[in-house]
């Protein structure tokens, strides 16, 4: 895919992983970078600073966790304490990565399949060659609660070409209990010798071990000549140094670097090829297949990779949050991807019948942390009311009762925080952290629990959750005014008496929201837009109210809580302002820069994002519904299942974006007057055409979306 | 200039202008658009919405001033209420603007002289095409504050084929008082008939007048074949129709549209080639010389059309204002256009002369609207210590002691408002808004003061100054702690005691700042960064203070009072960070996008501040020093006054600048460790080349730019 540009994001806080891997492969090769203050970048990689080596296991736009088995070329005395190097030609493709390595003069090449490492290093002339493995780097390490912590480990040199062993690690952003990765690396070239540290000093001993955070590690080395190759493969495992050993030998039989690289490149053609864009702009078109690309790296595929239960289900780790994902990056998934979104929800089903819980966020085969929410029930909900099959929507319903009704032992691994006084009284009060944001998600939380319990039959918990679902407005204080805008949510004491706004803390109240701020999370309703129009003082007052969001900067575009925001002008008969602002957004916040994502990627929620409103429709998760805005390409077609493609058309585009609103439509030739159209209208594929213009008309005005509170509405759409 | 998009910066809040114009020319002829809601938009141009017709007065980068005297083509029945069209096809270059009215099929374009605006209207077969002229249409009309009115005109059609007037104006952005456009429209078309209208109807009278915000306009009528040119002139004038039509007969004698087209493109192509850039992408150049273009809109070059008095002197208006550009704007202007520089600075000394004060802000003939210190005394100042020639500084001087001694009769049109209290107690209380910008402000305008007096060897003042250039020390209170940082300004109230936090207003004291926060404004004092770094608890607290602003978003990219915060590092030996940030900006905040300029322009202050860190260094304005931050292009020269060139060479650049890093740099040869140097070190040319790297290295460290408490720093660097 010469449109994908892995680089774009790794600046400005992107955080973007770079590296070979394939599309949600476990083994996520790239270099690991010594940041400013000679200290390892928490993210893996950085732009500027010098190169560590070459660690297996990365996130995508999330930080601080793994960088396990860190392979580095040497030439030269070999110091432990010094094994780092500035680099140039550096090259990142979709299942390749290339950099040379000056200070050392090896250039190195890394390729992998879902579980293997394909290294390969060309040397100078030397008789101080070395290829170094060390366990005991990670990424993040220190004493922070959110660090990672080396446990130990060991190894054991087999010959020399081979190696095998284990390193033990625990913590990280989820805080994550102990996990273990085992490793089988062989050679392509016979070392002239080996050598081994645990501990400060080398030693010629083949085994090596050690407990707690100190140097393990071991050393091939060899006499090069000029421009020789030595090729290694790493095999990763969190079942065994055997399982690592047979996956190599089942995913890599053979030394074919190139074949490697050809077959991961010919994936990810195959993931990226289900939109075809026409008639876009080289930059646009980079930006569009590296988002994709971007929604592809996580989570990652552990099947058959599971070290704490057997199942025949699939098994997938880092979901690194749902909580960022499940707006735009599910929805996505289950209209390009619909079988990877089987499996990943069949993947959280089965962490629920062995851990209780379908977990917010995972990684590290542990559940944890949870941001709001549980917000795996939308995940359900969007799959389920847009009809993908081969899910066992009766477990997924029990562990999302369970979610709503049993409180966590620990509200940070899983479950809902204060869920008793949400049940009992309406909402969560300052008696729990976030009890803000929580109380808006756990509504709608339960406005998906709703939707899904009326497709299966069970009225009881249909109208219970529906009720629920209006628990937002319980925070909902109608008198409360800012910047003269009238209602806004409030904490409640445990008492139920209105918080006193304690405004010391970035304007607002500490902990009551999480990640945003009282103009996001006032405006969080996605089941009921109308009802919320109406508490905010009607149309009028809800399209200034969101102007003056967007013109005094509120509206924060590097984070997930207001992803809806810019359409819910579409509501209150405004989608020519959406189409303005969103406009504005893509134009500004997202380029085809190494900075070209305005904030975390989070393991492509920011991508999938841009993607939907790139196509000029953005899904509002766990409702069979999507939002229009503004195409940004003259033309595209989206695969869905089974090969059915919805055509997009937009007549009239420029290459400015002048013709920014859309002054007709039409859904497989019938007039679409309405700004917003339902999954099941497009299931099937279809010709959605827009004809833009460079100025507003009255089109999409008079029928706004769906509402919980609209007569109008039946209770589940999925029923329909 | 094939390289300059005048569209960039039109989105996203950078208002810069659409239109022709040449370099500071007083007609800037450009669209006036109708914004959402049927409102003509505040800035005159936008993406989306309908022409409502061009009128011949703007700004750049600043609102609500102007948009006067506006023609429209129409074709159909003449409805005065309902003028305005959608337009496609779209061009604008320097010089030249072209737009097709869908809804007229007419195709406009627009080139202009100093003082003319040339119209080329291209007509379909109609048997009613019109030519209006608007007079009551300005920009941002209302009743508030910063409201433009029209207070009435007049108009006389002299023939079928041209007309004279006048309208009246006042207010706007800077609160002025009544200006007067006169105008000569002459057509090169005879029409079939002419109209004119006061009040809402059309009349055949030639003679229309108006007292009061009512409609005033003349309609000339035609029978137009296919294709058909009808071409306009329209002249136009601060001091009399008269002088309007003499303009016209000055500038543009015979009917050239293109020949005055060609004769403006080569007065930007002379104003652009003062830079000659080498290896740069495309994307990058059309950046660069768009900068350009934005920095050379304003000031209005008015010689000869000042209605307030005579002078031999040149005269500029539109300094809008003089506190957003005095930073990088002027010197700029002092490197590649000393001659434009000197002409602003005597238009200052002149304008100080009639009315008493160099503005901070000057429109419409009207000083106003000061937004912080009398920062005209930097002005002088960076002229003077840069030797700058031709202007009589004992005059600047006069003016200067006046703006540090006189209280203004009203302070938001001139002087320093507080200035008793602040030269009586060494800071202005909250007695007086903007207390804490204030003082800051005016200190470093007492340093600019001190540098000049010792110049001209006036030793009394020199000392005052001097000792006045510490008072921002005052408001620095050492216990006041932020974020775990100690050390900020505070207000003082009028007995000198400390003002109480009042964090409800933006988390700091209401009308405190101006423009700007806590973290900003606390690291204000350009005169004397090694003083601020020991308040502040030495470089390492101080890096980490400065990483602290820029990884939680405390920078202010959109905004000038932070502008030389990323070169703070510099002071603090991490020349290394300056580049990093600095890389990051220019990455981030820059395209070369519609929405390419990150804030309002400010008649070209963000992209001189553009201009000047894509080359690789930084003025410290009003001193002779430049900070080095990290270049941008592999070459460039810039040709400074009488062909001297200054060559600039950055070895082992890379496309996607992960070389960010300078390794090492000399100065015509000699080699430069010290992360800055003189304006003196390069006034004659010279060749400074730098080579750049991946990762940081020592570079730069050792040696800190120079502060007034810098024992080993002089007080005048103008005596050096």
């Amino acid at each position: 895919m010469q449109s994908v540009y892995p680089f774009l994001g790794v600046d400005w806080g992107g955080n973007t992983f770079v590296g070979s891997a394939v599309p949600f492969g476990m083994v996520k090769l790239g270099p690991d970078m010594e940041s400013f203050d000679s200290q390892p970048s928490k993210f893996g990689y950085m732009s500027g600073g010098r190169i560590l080596g070459f660690s297996h296991l990365h996130l995508s736009g999330a930080a601080g966790k793994y960088g396990n088995i860190l392979v580095a070329p040497v030439t030269g005395p070999l110091d432990l304490t010094d094994i780092k190097s500035p680099r140039t030609d550096e090259t990142n493709r979709p299942g390749y990565y290339a950099a040379k390595l000056t200070r050392y003069n090896v250039r190195a090449e890394l390729t992998s399949t879902r579980r293997v490492g394909i290294h390969r290093y060309t040397f100078p002339s030397s008789d101080e060659s070395h290829l170094t493995l060390n366990i005991a780097h990670c990424l993040n390490k220190g004493t922070g609660t959110e660090s990672q912590r080396f446990l130990g480990g060991e190894l054991h040199v087999l010959s020399n070409y081979d190696v095998e062993g284990v390193g033990r690690y625990a913590g990280g952003w989820n805080k994550g209990g102990e996990y273990k990765i085992y490793f089988y690396m062989v050679l392509d070239t016979p070392a002239s010798s080996t050598q081994t540290w645990s501990g400060d000093t080398l030693s010629p001993a083949t085994d090596a071990s050690i407990d707690g955070d100190h140097p393990i590690g071991a050393a091939f080395n060899f006499h090069t000549r000029t421009g020789q190759i030595v090729q290694a493969k790493v095999g990763i495992s969190f079942i065994s140094t055997q399982q690592a050993r047979e996956n190599v030998q089942q995913e890599t039989p053979a030394w074919g670097f190139d074949q490697v690289r050809r077959s991961s490149v010919s994936m990810w053609d195959q993931a990226l090829s289900k939109i075809q864009l026409h008639g876009e702009a080289d930059s646009k078109r980079i930006q569009f297949y590296t988002a994709m690309y971007h929604t592809m790296l996580m989570p990652s595929d552990r099947t058959e990779e599971n070290p704490n239960w057997q199942s025949t289900e699939p098994y997938y780790d880092d979901y690194y949050a749902i909580w960022d994902t499940f707006r735009s990056s599910g929805p996505l998934l289950t209209l390009i991807a619909p079988n990877r979104q089987r499996d990943l929800i069949r993947s959280l089903i089965d962490i629920y019948r062995h851990t209780g819980y379908m977990p917010d966020a995972r990684s590290g085969n542990d559940n944890g942390r949870t941001q709001g929410g549980s917000n795996a029930d939308v995940v359900v909900a969007d799959a389920y009311v847009k009809g993908l099959t081969g899910i066992d929507y009766r477990t997924a319903f029990e562990a999302m009762l369970k979610d709503a009704s049993v409180p966590p032992a620990n509200a940070q691994k899983e479950g809902r925080g204060g869920i008793l006084d949400y049940n009992a009284k309406g909402y969560v009060t300052l008696a729990d952290e976030r009890s803000g944001s929580r109380t808006v998600e756990y509504a709608y939380d339960d406005y998906a629990i709703a939707e899904v319990a009326c497709g299966l039959n069970r009225p009881a918990e249909a109208k219970l959750f529906a009720a629920r679902a209006h628990n937002w407005e319980n925070l909902w204080d109608k008198d409360l005014a800012v910047e003269g805008f009238k209602g806004f949510l409030r904490p409640r004491n445990p008492n139920g008496s209105w918080a006193t706004p304690n405004m010391l803390v970035r304007g607002t109240w500490p902990d009551f929201f999480y990640e945003g701020d009282l103009w996001t999370y006032s405006l969080y309703a996605p089941q009921d837009v109308r009802k919320l129009i109406a508490l905010a003082g009607g149309n009028e007052t809800f399209v200034h109210r969101l102007d003056n969001i967007f013109y005094k900067q509120h509206f924060d575009v590097t984070n997930e809580p207001g992803f809806l925001i810019p359409l819910l002008y579409d509501w209150a008969g405004r989608p020519d302002k959406t189409a303005e602002v969103v406009n504005a957004l893509l134009e500004k916040a997202f380029t085809d820069q190494r900075s070209g994502i305005p904030g975390n990627d989070d393991s492509g929620a920011m991508s999938s994002w841009f993607i939907f409103q790139s196509l000029g429709f953005y899904p509002n998760a766990g409702q069979d519904m999507y939002l229009i805005g503004t195409p940004s390409f003259p033309e595209a077609d989206i695969t869905l299942s089974s090969g059915k493609v919805l055509h997009l058309i937009a007549h009239n585009m420029d290459s400015e974006h002048i013709n920014r609103y859309i002054q007709s439509a039409t859904l497989n030739g019938i007039p679409l007057d309405r700004a917003w159209f339902r999954h099941s209208q497009i299931a099937e594929g279809g010709t959605l055409v827009f004809t833009m213009g460079s100025a507003p008309t009255g089109w999409g005005k008079t029928v706004p979306p769906p509402s919980l509170s609209d007569p109008a509405a039946p209770l589940c759409s999925a029923a329909q």
